[in-house]
C-alpha cells in the first residue's frame, strides 16, 4: 500500500548547533492532516576496522546525553556536502591513527527513522597501518583493540549499547564467520 | 580516563511534540567550556517476534524524515513514565495482532548517543498467538511474516536500513543459530 505523506506547510521550529527541527503540517494517506516533527541531522560515518588477527578497534568517549562513557566504533558527523568515504577515512585516522588499504561499504543505517534524518554510512576497513591518533582539540577518547569474538560477546551481554556499534560488530562477525 | 563533562548552565532551547532540545554549557575534562546540544526523547521499545518456524514479523510504514516506506521490527515510543515491558506487549499487539507467551529482554540500544537521549528496549518474543492488529487511527502499516534467514539476507544486502531492525535481526539470528 502507498502511505505517502505530503507536506502542506513547513515551520522551521528550531535552528541549532548540530540539529535543526522542522514541524511540517502533512496530509496522511487517508487525507487526515497532522504534524510531523523532524530532527534534521547532517548524518555521519562509522568504521569497523579489522586487523589481520580479526581484532577490531573501538573508542571510548563521554556521551553527554547519557552522562556515560561509551565504547563505540570510530565514527563522526559529515560536514555539510561532504562525501561519506573521505569522511570515514578522516574519522578513522583522527580517532585511532589507523589507515586502511581496503574499504568495503556495508550500507547505511537510519538511526531513528521515526523522527530523525540521521543516516550513517557504515564501512569495513581492512589492511590496516598503525599511526598516531590526532583527535580534535576538545575531543577526548581512549582507543582499544579487542578481538572480534570478544566484541560479539560484549554485544550479546549488553555491555555495548550503541546501536551503530551493535550493527557494525554483528555485520563484521557474519562477514568473518565468527 | 575520566572524561566526564559537567553542566554549568542549561538552556531549554526547544520544546516540541515528541522531542525537546537543550543546549547546556558544560565544562570538559580539560576545563574548557563548550555547548552540548541534546535532543531529549522519551525512548521506546522494539520487538523481534519469532514464531515456531523461525519466521519474524515486520511492519512497513511511511517514514516522513526519509520520505520512504521502510520495513522495520514492530516498535513504538514510551509514554512518559511507562515501563518498557508492557509497552513492548502493547506495541506488538497493536501493530501485528500478536501476543507472546515468552519475552526475553535483549538489552538496550542507544540510537544516537552523540546527541540524543533515545534509548530503545529490545525484546525477543516467542510462543506467539495470532490475533488482529489494531493500530492507532492515523497509523498506517502493512505486516509481513518473513523467515529469519531471509531477513538476515536483507540486512546484509542493504535492503534493511533501520538500525534497530538490523540490530534486532542479527541478535535473533545469533540466538537461533541461523
Amino acid at each position: 500500500m502507498d502511505y505517502t505523506e505530503n507536506a502542506l506547510r513547513r515551520v522551521n521550529a528550531y535552528k541549532g548547533i548540530i540539529v535543526d527541527v522542522t514541524t511540517d503540517m502533512v496530509k496522511l494517506s487517508n487525507d487526515a492532516v497532522t504534524l510531523r516533527e523532524v530532527v534534521c541531522h547532517p548524518g555521519g560515518v562509522c568504521v569497523a576496522a579489522l586487523d589481520e588477527d580479526d581484532a577490531v578497534y573501538i573508542v571510548r568517549q563521554f556521551r553527554y546525553p547519557f552522562r556515560e562513557h561509551l565504547w563505540e566504533l570510530p565514527a563522526g558527523k559529515l560536514e555539510p556536502g561532504e562525501d561519506p568515504f573521505p569522511a570515514a577515512q578522516r574519522e578513522l585516522s583522527e580517532e585511532t591513527g589507523l589507515e586502511a588499504a581496503e574499504w568495503t561499504p556495508l550500507g547505511t543505517l537510519y538511526t531513528s527513522p521515526g523522527f530523525s534524518t540521521e543516516r550513517l554510512y557504515l564501512y569495513l576497513a581492512t589492511g590496516l597501518t598503525r599511526g598516531t591518533a590526532h583527535p580534535d582539540p576538545n575531543e577526548f577518547l581512549d582507543v582499544d583493540r579487542v578481538p572480534l569474538t570478544e566484541m560479539v560477546r560484549r554485544v550479546e551481554s549488553g555491555e555495548i549499547s550503541d546501536a551503530k556499534t551493535v550493527a557494525g560488530i554483528l555485520r563484521a562477525a557474519r562477514i568473518r564467520g565468527v
